[in-house]
């Protein structure tokens, strides 16, 4: 098993947003870490692994796209590759639904078979199910492979969310037009990331798609919207609400890690406590591991066991916290701390050592993204967050964007493009026929919309939900509010599609 | 006076749009015309020639752009012009509107001294009045000068709608952060393809503009949405309907035109007759002239004396029938012809001698933008209208651009990313606040959006309204209809505006 395995069970969790790389530490005495926090996004971790999961049947297509949709530059034009069912699909004649979900930062078969709704609901709706994949993740390479898209900074320049929503929207519109299915309504889907699309997808084309569906889209997570500190918040408090104790040893762990750190021996011995298959190169490396395995469990924190990102117990934080506190008397803090995560990093005890990420300024897509477009203001607050505190340093991120991709990121730009100040009013009387759906487990909630804006864009939001389990396929163990909000969904969804039916009767006369 | 004064007086008329270099010619056997007709589009005239127009007060700025707002390549910004006018601004504080006219395809100032309505009503408002340049036009030339800008297809290809629009949120995001006027409404306004460039702004970042007055917005005429003879049948139309004889002479006179150019010292003859300074070089060139001549008539198709365009006398097409029907018996076709022109490129009687657009294939903005994203297709009926008979050849006109631009159209991207088909549906549950103004005179009015779609995006008709009429300075000679027409819209600009104020005052509880 070894250390493969992790990477392996780590699976493609490129659909999870973890914060960007964003922040910089508050230099506080004891808490020696460098001054600007890594692009910490496991995203990196996604290379093309198979998941267990349910199969679906789909065909792969590929379709010629624009590298840069709005300007005329002659660049190349690149594969985008596409999944596609049709088997249950109604036809054009029938208006059939199209369901399309917005492929986002990774290969696109994971989001396929890790999107079981919509597989679930589709034929109810006899819709075709498409999905096409985000330009620079997977196989939809620009100039022909992963590594000359990920060249350098004027290769990934097209690397943008405007771009990928205008791949999706000449996709369709060619792929109907083909199809002589024009009349045919479009119904977006997407979480996380995906959802973000998703919604903004149907603001900006609402003559291409009749709504959306957007799971866990965190799309007030910039700028100054949302406090900054509201994500790591949110999985403190999730720790706090299982046991105090819990809280404050991973609060007192940073120091204790720092000071381990210091000693002669320091990182051999740390070494040797987390089971690392290598040496560790500095304490920052392990920190950040640290701190991923509890921002994942915010997100995956189901009431059930799952196996989305990891395989997990149901409450996977309150068996986290039950290791943490019932560690054998005399176990040093960073024992406990290791008993913790291992529920995280190895429930199935598989495991025999640890491989951190080694690489963490990659020339990831994500990390790319972060550094350009997808820049989400963190920090991490001295009294109520259990993470090391440390104020949002925009400089310092700069600094380390230019120092990695060679490019400045654009803070402002998502906001003056999608909007997302004052909201609730631009959108009220503008827009229609978007669901926000979040639970508030979910430390991305906090970037959300949690709010109904209208009679037709609505939120629903669940008191125990996580992150975009909605999207997940139903099981015979989910609890009664999760089929309940499937439940609204597909008749939110339904009522869409009725109104779009009766205005095409009535256009018609069918 | 000489011919100086033609193009002196041939003013700036990049606000009209004129047909693109859409169509060819299908070979009849006395027509013959090349099978390609040449770009026609006044817009090459419009060198800084100021207009005698009343002048407005205004403060000119310079604004850093990115060339490219979409990709995050490593272009040179380029500095973007805008007028801007405070003086009746109430402020911040009392939430002051900001009447932001989108410029088109031209200098500035001369949209803002032509756009009097904007200035008449802004102290009404207490609103402050911005008149922001679009790109590649006027002194707002990426690359630091226009010869740098439009050396070729690359350095031209950020010439885009999508650009644009960017530039204009980009702008208005920094301008208003600047003046902590965030909360302040903005209002968009446009005539033609600024009127586009209004209304697509609304459907797009409804969160930067609460509102847009689109005038004689030809935002339908893509793709199949309107018949392709719309335009020229207009034009007709508007010439049958005063005189069918004039109608028939026109009709007849290409056929005449033919024959005289290919008699022996024919080009000679016919410089004479219409009195060219130079000797023409092809029939073509004559032709182009006349047919300009013949659509711009159609768009300034007043009621009353005006100078838009030209000076002209009130009713200008009944006055050219009048010349052309009254021209002394025994007078040739193409003396009537050129009689009936006369009205148009000499009313006032002081050109001596007529210069030809002897650069159909110059490096045009406008020219760049119709083979590119604004392709409209257009044709001329051989039964209803008066133009020479013509089809639409798409395969043509993409020769052509490839040939005078190095560039392939994209004639399917504007529907695909601002919509267009099925608008009626499209936006009856989606997007609000934006007039739809259009005089049915106009041939432009063919592509307009003429009903109402729900009740907060109205269209405003009227019967003897030409090309934005609206849009210019209240004068004592306006009719009733047009003095009429404005009252709705400042009616309907104040709804938008106190419907904004009181969601404001519900938010802040001012």
């Amino acid at each position: 098993m070894a250390s493969l395995t992790v990477s392996f069970i780590l699976i493609i969790i490129t659909i999870v947003l973890l914060p960007s790389p964003s922040s910089s530490l508050t230099s506080q005495p004891s808490n020696v870490f460098p001054s600007n926090k890594p692009p910490r996004f496991l995203g990196k971790h996604s290379h093309s692994i198979k998941t267990n999961h349910q199969q679906y049947r789909y065909e792969t297509r590929y379709f010629s796209q624009r590298l840069d949709h709005f300007s005329f530059s002659d660049l190349p034009n690149f594969r985008q590759r596409y999944l596609i069912n049709t088997e249950h699909w109604v036809g054009a004649s029938r208006l059939g639904p199209i369901f399309l979900y917005c492929g986002n930062e990774g290969d696109i078969e994971w989001f396929a078979v890790n999107t079981g709704f919509v597989w679930d609901i589709a034929p109810h709706f006899g819709a075709m199910v498409l999905f096409p994949e985000h330009r620079y993740y997977g196989e939809s390479m620009p100039y022909g492979s992963k590594e000359e898209a990920y060249k350098n900074a004027t290769t990934l320049s097209y690397l943008t969310t405007e771009q990928a929503l205008a791949d999706f929207a000449v996709l369709i519109t060619d792929l109907k037009r083909n199809l002589s299915a024009e009349g045919c309504p479009v119904v977006l889907f997407g979480g996380s990331y995906g959802g973000m699309l998703a919604a903004w997808m149907r603001l900006k084309y609402p003559h291409i798609a009749i709504g959306a569906l957007a799971s866990s889209a965190p799309i007030l997570q910039f700028e100054d919207i949302v406090p900054p500190d509201t994500f790591y918040n949110i999985v403190s408090n999730s720790f706090k609400h299982e046991s105090n104790s819990c809280f404050d040893t991973i609060k007192q762990s940073w120091n204790a890690l720092t000071s381990a750190g210091q000693r002669e021996d320091g990182l051999q011995q740390l070494s040797q406590t987390f089971h690392l298959c290598r040496e560790l190169k500095s304490v920052e490396d392990l920190s950040n591991w640290l701190e991923s395995a509890y921002s994942y469990l915010g997100m995956v924190n189901y009431p059930y066991p799952s196996n989305f990102l990891m395989p997990l117990p149901g409450h996977p934080i309150r068996e986290v916290c039950r290791k943490i506190d019932s560690s054998p008397d005399g176990s040093s803090i960073l024992e406990r701390i290791f008993n913790g995560v291992s529920v995280y990093y190895n429930y199935t005890g598989e495991v025999d050592c640890f491989q951190l990420d080694d690489d963490p300024h990659g020339m990831d897509g994500w990390n790319w993204q972060a550094c350009t477009e997808m820049v989400m203001p963190m920090s991490s607050d001295r009294n109520t967050s259990m993470f090391p505190a440390y104020d949002y340093d925009y400089s310092a991120f700069q600094e380390e964007c230019r120092r990695d991709f060679q490019v400045t990121p654009r803070p402002r730009w998502i906001t003056t493009e999608f909007g997302g100040h004052d909201i609730e009013h631009v959108l009220k009387f503008f827009g229609s026929n978007i669901i926000f759906s979040n639970g508030l487990l979910d430390p991305w909630s906090g970037g959300g919309v949690l709010k109904n804006i209208s009679q037709t864009i609505v939120a629903l939001v669940t008191e125990e939900g996580a992150h975009h389990i909605d999207l997940r396929a139903s099981t015979t163990e989910d609890p009664d509010w999760l089929v309940e909000q499937r439940e609204t969904e597909i008749e939110l969804i339904e009522g869409w599609l009725d109104n779009y039916g009766e205005k095409m009767k009535a256009t018609f006369k069918i």
